[in-house]
């Protein structure tokens, strides 16, 4: 049996940890802690706001290139973090977008590895759509 | 140890599987294969293009809600699915948006769960923002 019990409380404030590093990276631009919160592995996905990057490289390219600066985010306005079991935890944030009317959200996707700790494997950054149909 | 394998290939095809199933329950407005697809918990969360859901009864309102047709995805432009062991996986697909000069991103998390298996605990779909700064 694996244990996939959902939000054991010390699982939840190790993942806390982390996402609270991440945002302070984000807006300070700490481009170090922003490459060391990823997976460093070419299977590593980061779907951002403008961009779609395939593999560590291509993401930390983008984490390179993009103008400092405070950021998107204006106010949280819900986060949400999952874990099961040990290994394996989900973060989704929404957000108001700064100085937009608009909604944004943030998801990521973490697993514990026995060598490197707690990575993002996969990430997807986006606001609320206009109705498309 | 955690067995963390990236894509050995019976688990991928596992999900390939359950990720077609989903594909064609969308564009037939299956809610019954899309509501098996997602885990049956208050902690799932959906961030679909004009709506977030918090919670499996949210999700399955939104599904509800949806008008029939054949959905937003007008071709696939690439789909990536990760598997790290047997229980964990991830999938991203790029598509053309239909009838517009638009690229969307749908991101799933799958843990397989001991008793009901291979579910989706968070998901997330959108389109590429234009420029917001």
């Amino acid at each position: 049996m694996t244990d996939r019990t959902p939000n054991i409380p010390e699982v939840v404030e190790e993942v806390r940890a982390l996402f609270e590093r991440y945002e302070t990276a984000l807006e300070t631009k700490d481009v170090e802690v922003l490459d060391a919160t990823f997976w460093r592995s070419p299977h590593t996905i980061r779907y951002a706001l403008h961009e779609n990057g395939y593999g560590f490289d291509e993401i930390h390219a983008h984490r390179v290139r993009r103008p400092p600066g405070p950021g998107i985010k204006e106010k949280r306005i819900r986060l949400e973090i999952l874990t099961l079991g040990r290994d394996f935890a989900t973060t989704n944030l929404e957000f108001k977008v700064r100085g937009k009317d608009l909604i944004g959200r943030q998801s990521q996707t973490l697993v514990k590895f026995d060598d490197v700790g707690w990575k993002v494997v996969a990430a997807h950054v986006s606001t609320v759509s206009e109705a498309l149909w």
